[in-house]
């Protein structure tokens, strides 16, 4: 039943890439308060098109500042599947403008790639999902599954009211399980499952020492350098072979599995060493460079501050020293309990003579992970290699994506990410773009997994 | 033949006072150029003084920005030893202005304490010197011994043209040994002879690795963070007994004798905890904080950066993290071969995966040590305890005076340090003051000094 919707995509490639142009165009900044009215004008055009193929219960849900696009589509009836399907109808500022060679707001195809502010991330993706379901709708009359969508208008800005709707609301998103078209793929034409993230958690840790910077030569032998002990604290952390050591971290993290070595062998990875400029790769003793990003947790030092800062010289012990910790999780580790040993660590190596205080950050996330052998990955798999006519790639990434572990934690659904991004998109950068293989290949991914998941 | 001069010194006391004064009103803040033509009227002061009592070949040694004043008095004879004389007549910024109780450039009297910016920093002593040798001249006729003066306007912006200028004109300032007051007592009314000063010298230590900040999802795993790096290296230099733990850093430092731990035991010493707010003190394992502070090299990390510094999280593996350090130094070590000692060791620790460069601070110091048994030491000795009626103690001290270092590096001749000031000043600070019991005391100290140093 798929060649028909496929067959009026390509009939309709035209007036459909116009109708994408039409939603690119509309500034939906989520940021910028003088382009309250084109976020908004931006759901409008959401909410047209959902009525326009079919959808029903169509709401803006309002929040305290953009609005979440909720609509449904129930008729597959009650022995379909359901989906959450969720995305995002705001973009990143433009800044700096000089930089873009053509219009953000006015789409334009070169080589290619459709060049617009939001193409990629992620008018484009939201948008290929409504045409899809559109071809669906126009060529059987129906869709093979039901559907809810929440398309919100603040990820860009931290998504700071959605968590709350998709609590207040549960049995409004209820689903089956949850699709998200809000990533890539880890080349243009490769087609890339996204099975895992990890999740995050974060502390600050301050040393006090005296209550003014000192003079070295009159104290310099009698006051601890807050520095100094917040650098063996820091190194107390972890070793030079790149293995956290702080008692249980690592606590509950399961095994890399041969199987899962063998995937992430298989992904055609960026070269960090060009891609960073660094003089060569260094990570956890007993897994390559691309594991470590991918499946093994992390804990980087993001800042460090204290004491003089200027030019030259100022012979001082200072007042205090501060470092900024986040951390990285996999599966098994729960943020909580890793900032609760992180205070424990630096409770234990703490030298007297200074204070020590950690500030647990609040904006925290568990790992997320599927199965890469789960039906509903399965079937993402084979649609994408159908579509593509590639052999797929499975990875897990270091990055973390908040919506996911929200509606894991809320839900507790299996999530599918379905990206079609590519490393090349320059998301929330100047000529942000998106390949058309990506947007064509990416709606025949979709036609041929809602009829695979559907038959279940 | 001291008591004439000390009865002159006492009934001028009301006019010096006034003379003091005006010299102290004039606002020479060397580092301001807006005071140009202040530090110079505060040069032809000094010269005027310098002429009206009896100096010759008075002169302004002109440099790029202040001049140094020179004056001789060479009449005692050739049997007569010849002192030469170093102080400087310019003065620290006064600001924050609002935190003075009267105006930094109009004196005035308060509880036994002189208040006027420059009153102990350094004009304060420059003055007494002066009004002693008008002592000694109105009432004996002559001085004890020869002098040669060398009061420079730029101490307080580095001494930038002291050290050429001293190399320069080795003969005019050749004398047999040397005095400089612009050092302080242990307290208020406890003579001090200061008979030892550290030397210093700096590194500026910068790890670099990605030439970018990466996202630390991305690339965390693979780069080694150069902030963590820099934190291994730091923690390297020093252990929790705050023992340096730098290959050669003590090599040739002279174990402190069981006479001079004594010495350092009597010295009444400044409660660390209470001075600056720290929970306890932490000394070198084996010494005491007294003798650590005093006698014994120090280590310590005056600033550090790298990454994001703001509120809050930003999940970045930063591109660089600087650290500045400067040591103490004490008889033994000599700052080239410390500084050398200090790169050696990060080449040897700094960790693959990243580049470490350390930049040698060009501003360095020998330390300086008398034997407090020498002759010149001890007429000092004798001369405080006779004017303040009170026993001496002897202190070596953490801080460094670059011009003590150049005067023993030039013309390797003893050199007295015959500090007035006390912890109280307040140096540099609002509210610098001189007690009026140094003044007095001080001048009194100074008739007997000379009047001893000549009669050997």
């Amino acid at each position: 039943m798929s060649e028909k919707a496929l067959t009026y995509l390509m009939e309709s490639r035209d007036r459909l890439l116009q109708k994408l142009n039409e939603f690119l165009s509309i500034p939906s900044v989520s940021t910028d308060s003088v382009h309250k009215n084109d976020v908004r004008q931006a759901a409008n055009f959401l909410e047209t098109y959902l009525s326009e193929i079919g959808f029903e219960n169509i709401k803006q849900l309002e929040t305290k500042k953009h609005p979440i696009v909720y609509a449904e589509y129930t008729k597959a009836g009650p022995e379909a599947p359901t989906v959450l399907l969720y995305g995002h109808y705001d973009v990143q500022p433009v800044d700096p403008i000089e930089l873009w060679d053509s219009d953000p707001f006015q789409p334009e195809i070169r080589d290619g790639r459709l060049y617009a502010r939001g193409s990629s991330d992620d008018k484009g993706q939201v948008f290929m999902h409504l045409a899809v379901f559109e071809a669906l709708m126009k060529t059987e009359g129906k869709l093979p599954l039901n559907v809810k969508v929440c398309l919100e208008g603040e990820e860009e800005i931290g998504s700071e009211n959605l968590y709350s709707m998709l609590q207040e609301k549960k049995d409004l998103f209820q689903a089956d399980f949850a699709v998200i078209s809000d990533s890539g793929m880890v080349a243009n034409n490769q087609p890339t499952i996204l099975y895992g993230l990890k999740g995050f958690t974060g502390v600050e840790i301050t040393v006090s020492g005296p209550d003014h910077d000192l003079h070295s030569g009159m104290y310099g032998g009698a006051v601890r350098n807050p520095i100094m002990a917040l650098s063996h604290i820091l190194a107390s952390m972890k070793d030079v072979d790149e293995v956290v050591t702080i008692d249980g971290f690592y606590d509950g993290v399961e095994d890399l599995a041969e199987e899962e070595r063998q995937l992430i062998k298989q992904v055609p990875s960026e070269d960090f060493v060009k891609a960073t400029g660094i003089t060569e790769t260094v990570s956890e003793k007993g897994y390559t460079a691309k594991e470590h990003t991918m499946a093994r947790p992390t804990l980087e030092i993001n800042g460090i501050y204290g004491g003089y800062q200027g030019e030259g010289t100022k012979t001082i012990i200072p007042t205090s020293a501060t470092a900024k910790i986040t951390c990285r999780l996999v599966p098994g580790q729960d943020p909580d309990t890793i900032q609760q040993a992180i205070v424990s660590h630096v409770e234990k190596v703490a030298p007297k003579g200074v204070n020590v205080q950690v500030k647990k950050e609040k904006l925290s996330a568990k790992a997320y992970k599927v199965e890469p052998n789960h039906p509903l990955i399965q079937k993402a798999a084979e649609s994408y290699t159908k579509a593509f006519g590639k052999e797929i790639v499975f990875v897990r990434m270091g990055g973390s994506i908040p919506v996911v572990e929200w509606i894991e934690d809320i839900y507790n659904m299996p999530i599918v990410l379905l990206g079609f991004g590519t490393p090349d998109d320059r998301l929330h950068s100047p000529n942000e773009s998106f390949p058309l293989n990506s947007y064509d290949k990416g709606m025949e991914t979709l036609v041929y997994y809602w009829n695979e998941v559907a038959n279940r």
